[in-house]
């Protein structure tokens, strides 16, 4: 983890730009589009060890440290007792730690992601200056065709037409409303009243801040795996950036995932 | 207030369409364009005396209800704890009590209104269904040039040019979003993926629901008053939305509302 | 329910004295016993319907109204949908509404029931008023022995000698403090100070409110069912709040009750 | 800031025994006296500079780096964003920070501080673990009297007698009812049950984690200082943890705190 924030280098910005970057738009800005989202944890202070000492205070008091110290079998003890905690749902000790990430994805996904209300939220503002041109296109890994009915919906690839018309239709609209948002800007118009028929697949940043427990309940919602006790159906663009949050949580608390995973994907 | 929640007869939805609306689209759907916002309070158990009685339980205990009517200068001493409430900021007993509010309003406006993490959302869904084609344009009443520097601009109307040439491209680029919706929905591609380029102007509604005292956190940062405490710079499409909360709740609770303005607009 | 807060008439708290109730103290008080809680649903705003049309404004938008009312089968469907967000987790529908409870407790209660921080409370406090000798004292069916192993406790009666003693002692202790609280009094010392050295015992009185998603968290932790999805294993004194808390909202939202009993009883 | 959590040495806690500690009890604990708190930063995850990146993503998304180190002027810069966003009251980029306390108080304390609901508690738990006699007395410097009218009490030292009531008033009933608590455990009462005579002077201990917003809430409204824009007259045993919380605080994030108190102590 770096000690500065900004993380932000051109390098971590893993562009696929699908053979259209790079093209001028009326002089003025490059529109870039990209298929990915930027997840960078930027600050963390989470280990697993911290869940135990807050879970044992309630049971040893201050006795704490030298309970956890004496015993060869200590690591073992606390395997058995995050395991209990996830089991039986008592997430309050997951909550004494945090975590910091930067993300780059585009505005739709943003919208769902500040519904979770436990969390800190700090964006980019397209009052305050103007919106770069870099937007979300589709690449061909992302399904385009649902069937099911609502609420368990299966997604599949669509044929090699729609996902011609998609980049089509995205890149243009696109084009277009950037154009667009130029030229207002151009003639003086307030960037806050020029940006609101910009597309909702423009990239946006944020730096998000949560703790373990807030965490879980967001991936538990957020990401669509087969070992969830309760299903979730997220739309894949917001579990591209669930994934590699999942990703650096479990670098940092690495039993606390194991036992997420081994109850079930439910946030305690 | 309507016993019934749904509210949203088609006479409620004031529109103003700028002699734009009805114009046929690709033979499927109409474009609406309006330029001004639904509020309506759907449900509520709001009164002034639910916070008297509230901040009276910690001192007065059970004796709250002959306390309060034992004696002719009762209102008074109402107005004044009200008073002593909201300008010390004991902010909790304005918490017992609930407004719903079904609000529409552009998107761009609810990215800003979700940030109020205080309050409970459920928002219609275009994962669900196909959005219906319902477009934000700033009419002659909305400032459309900001001067001054930045966390404190002031706006002025613009020109005649600038205004025309607003609602021109808004309008302009909303109909080529939505008919390129519209062709990747015919097209097989799934709801959630074809609206991905639609501009941020589009209308969505929801149904939010906050207590007086969160009110009030949203109200002095989404209303824009010289009577300020501390000064707020909001959106006036936001503000649009504040104002006729504001002037529900006010009925809902007059004394309250009287006092906040009177001791700054700072939220308890 | 009642129109007027206050609520609390002398019939509504049921004492339970245990024969001991009305010895005078030093002159001043009567010390009262009682070994139950009181709970009077005093405001709500809260119904089945209110999270069928919350949860229908992200799939139909503003439809709402009609196309609940169009069908006879509507009440089929509305059980439906009600399991369906039970049982799949949506929760954000069951926030659009809220009950307030007054409640008194002894303040070993209140230290459990204040962990939950979605609600809104506010207390009797023992700064700005001289505390009532009101005192719980466990009756012959609150088991007052544990076996078992921490996390999965069971409790038994007890014996005789043991009801005899905890009753004595308790009683005994808690005269004594009550006595003491009023000679510091009377020597002039401050109320804050004077009760700090008053027993958890001590009954206590607040206004608290939730909305039903909250009050489904509070009762899956305060509540010890064997059809419970999680197993809680709460002190018997908070479910006797947690009880007559169930059953008031089970009047309000019958459905939405079944439902929660019908999956696990896992708040959503 | 230790490394690890535990913290808790016995030098730690920096006991004020009144030469009466160390009286053994019935043969089987010892009651100790303290007039003093613990509170201990356990975990920080705390700067300034924090503030200022989530701060200038919204006006310079990810140039943010760059833009922060390429001046000489860079700190002045920041200590005057530090002043506005205190100042106007932008509290949100206050949060991406985590601090975690140890805290040893008496129970009357913990009651007052978890009323603070943006924040995470685990407390010791009388249901799992047999409580230690160790028990809050005030000290001389705790003044005993009050005067003047509610909400604005002033405090008094009181007189030699005075003082001499309380301390043997309370020390008593302590003794007292810890003698009575050892008799029931011994009798083979449940821990839950036998607790609930002890008194609100009772040693408690819990860890906390709060982020700098939260924490400067906190502040105001337990702290009292004649330089707040808002008055508190917070219970003086909380406002005993609150300080050094607060200077815990300061020495993580300098300008914050000074711009803190520069605008009047009130929670942005």
């Amino acid at each position: 983890m770096k000690k500065l924030w900004p993380i932000v280098s051109k390098n971590a910005v893993t562009t696929n730009c699908l053979g259209l970057c790079g093209i001028r738009l009326t002089g003025v800005s490059e529109i870039e589009f990209r298929s990915d989202m930027t997840v960078e944890l930027v600050r963390a202070s989470a280990q697993d060890s911290d869940v135990i000492f807050a879970a044992r205070v309630s049971t040893q008091g201050e006795q704490t440290l030298e309970a956890a110290q004496a015993e060869q079998e200590a690591q073992k003890k606390d395997r058995g007792l995050l395991n209990y905690l996830m089991r039986d749902r008592h997430g309050s000790p997951f909550e004494h730690n945090s975590m910091t990430f930067y993300v780059q994805a585009p505005i739709f996904v943003f919208r769902e992601f500040m519904r979770h209300r436990i969390a800190s939220y700090n964006e980019e503002s397209g009052r305050y200056r103007e919106l770069k041109p870099v937007f979300y296109v589709p690449d061909e890994n992302r399904n385009l065709i649902q069937i099911g009915k609502p609420g368990s919906y299966e997604f599949e690839p669509g044929t090699a037409e729609q996902q011609a018309l998609v980049q089509q239709e995205v890149m243009s609209v696109t084009r277009a409303s950037y154009e667009s948002y130029q030229r207002m800007l151009e003639a003086g118009v307030a960037r806050e009243v020029a940006r609101i028929a910009l597309p909702l697949n423009i990239y946006s940043s944020m730096y998000v801040t949560m703790n373990a427990r807030s965490l879980m309940n967001f991936l538990s919602l957020r990401t669509k795996r087969e070992d969830s006790h309760f299903p979730s159906y997220p739309q894949r663009e917001i579990e591209m950036c669930a994934e590699p949050m999942e990703e650096a949580w479990a670098k940092l608390m690495p039993i606390s995932h194991e036992m997420f995973n081994l109850n079930g994907r439910v946030a305690p």
